[in-house]
């Protein structure tokens, strides 16, 4: 089985960003107040947003489940206040929800949280227990910097994060360090701030002592780590300096890269690098980068392509495609169980 | 001939940072004016700060030329003013230009802007001219965030930076982006904030029409590209989907990128994926990380090992170690003539 960690719903019908603009126009008149309003989608509607589209390219790239949160870039933390975020959390989590409903082989779900900058992580907490308890997600997506490029939040391993972390911990499910879109100029969001983010991701969790409060923490950092990998001897030599620990022994139970990185050579030196056992199949599809590369011929995001011929074993092979994925986020193992007894297999 | 464009008088004697204490000190009392004042340090304090330092690794790794430039951490433009920025700039400069004249063959001077957080880029333009025509300067380091990591500037692409660059045109010195110290929490300055500006700029670089504007103005992009080359194919397919001329040929003469990247196989991948013509050799040492890999036993930084190591042909090296440095810092070719001539090579 192949199993997916890293895909969005950006290819969501349109009328969910039709209920999101009428919510931001009515952020601008004070004497409304803030209501959740409904979404209309039809299954129909649902269905044809994806099989043209994550569908068809899991067929045709030949990968099984997806784990398959709402559209990153759209999250937008930092429009509105935290009602703003816990209304359109709640109707894009549902939407999830219906997608992995409507095809429970196809995709499980990830949830975006309510965060909104300046109001502590802990608001988060009823959203992932909704998510988890009632929606049978697996895990959440975490955004490090909730004010959209300008990195008002405290960094991820202050305590104020620790209430939403006991939380992750106690219900069992990662999170995927995921920033949202930059309302920054100098960030270009899928170009600088996604893996501006990572490699922020990391040093944070370098530099601290978070894994050794909460040992059962589990982060994934996506896009292949951000910067990390291709500067590996750089973050060795840092730790070292500082008297941290090891990078293998920092991130062995608790910090996973995706594969996310879109050309062989970078792949090779992920795979290279970065222990087998803290590397998650992933593509972004359909995500920041939709085109074919004119080298190969092929959609620069079909990363499987890369593994499939990268040099790895085939038990290094099976744990980035499947068994690591069912290891960081073990709800799978039951959703994969009991869907497939649901449909006699 | 081996020219490392990238080293920081990260030794400078104390007298160096006792004078910027009291500087800075003073900013908290407004009865007193800003005051330019002197530092005292002597030329044998020079040589002992660089004799079991930067004079050392040259001799033992077999580099030969050093572009040398103050201490990238240490310009904490977020502090004070533009007087402030102006005066320690100076002194930085000053001490600067000195190495260089006690040691011509071994160090060519590029200088520290006088950057400040909401001053224009062209009140920088007199220091630039001072360290160009009068000190002998190569170069110069750009700053793209003088907030110290909130990122309140306008992107590198924007027009207001356009005088500097048009007297960096003409002056024919190109500038290395290079950020300082972080204040932002959220940074770990050499971990996570120096290496998200590279990458940072270089999308900023991809996203607009600078090098259009101003086809002689060429910028080194160091630590090898950031996240960049790790993530070529991402590059390329943004490129791609945002209707941008190809990478190869946005860079071509007007972005490069240094070899500050301390392991084998992330120099192998910076090699494999970017033109060598967009090379130069680089260390930065002594910086960021100062440790022996215990994996190999030789410094981290000590990059030309790794350079050696690298599958390159004769022609491709000599670019990446003296060559190119040559083409981007054309004004070196001047001080390397005149320096062997007064000593009778």
């Amino acid at each position: 089985m192949i199993i997916d960690c890293h895909g969005h719903y950006t290819t969501a019908p349109k009328a969910l960003q039709v209920w999101r603009d009428a919510q931001i126009a009515a952020l601008k008149d004070p004497a409304r107040a803030a209501a959740q309003g409904t979404v209309s989608i039809t299954d129909d509607e649902i269905r044809e947003s994806l099989e043209g589209a994550q569908l068809k390219f899991q067929r045709e790239r030949g990968s099984d489940v997806t784990i398959f949160s709402p559209r990153a870039s759209a999250m937008a933390h930092h429009i509105g206040d935290a009602t703003t975020s816990l209304h359109w959390s709640q109707h894009c989590n549902d939407l999830i929800h219906r997608v992995c409903t409507l095809y429970p082989d196809n995709f499980v779900g990830v949830c975006q949280l309510p965060q909104s900058p300046g109001v502590p992580p802990a608001t988060c907490i009823g959203e992932l227990r909704r998510c988890v308890d009632e929606l049978g997600f697996i895990g959440c997506n975490l955004n490090p910097d909730p004010s959209g490029g300008h990195w008002t939040a405290p960094p991820l391993t202050d305590r104020s994060w620790y209430p939403l972390y006991e939380a992750m911990v106690e219900l069992d499910v990662p999170a995927m360090v995921h920033v949202s879109s930059s309302c920054n100029a100098n960030f270009h969001a899928t170009g600088a701030h996604y893996i501006n983010a990572d490699t922020t991701a990391f040093m944070q969790f370098l530099t601290a002592d978070l894994f050794k409060d909460l040992p059962a923490l589990r982060f994934i950092i996506p896009h292949g780590g951000g910067a990390v990998p291709y500067h590996w001897g750089r973050y060795r030599g840092l730790a070292q300096d500082l008297k941290r620990p090891p990078l293998g022994e920092l991130i062995r139970d608790n910090v996973f890269f995706d594969t996310c990185v879109y050309h062989q050579a970078g792949i090779d030196l992920l795979l290279k690098i970065v222990p087998a056992d803290n590397i998650l199949f992933g593509s972004e599809m359909v995500g920041a980068v939709r085109g074919i590369d004119p080298e190969t011929g092929h959609y620069f995001d079909d990363t499987k392509r890369y593994i499939d011929k990268a040099a790895l074993n085939d038990q290094d092979r099976r744990k980035i495609f499947e068994e690591n994925a069912r290891k960081v986020y073990p709800r799978i193992n039951r959703k994969l169980t009991v869907g497939a007894a649901a449909r006699g297999y």
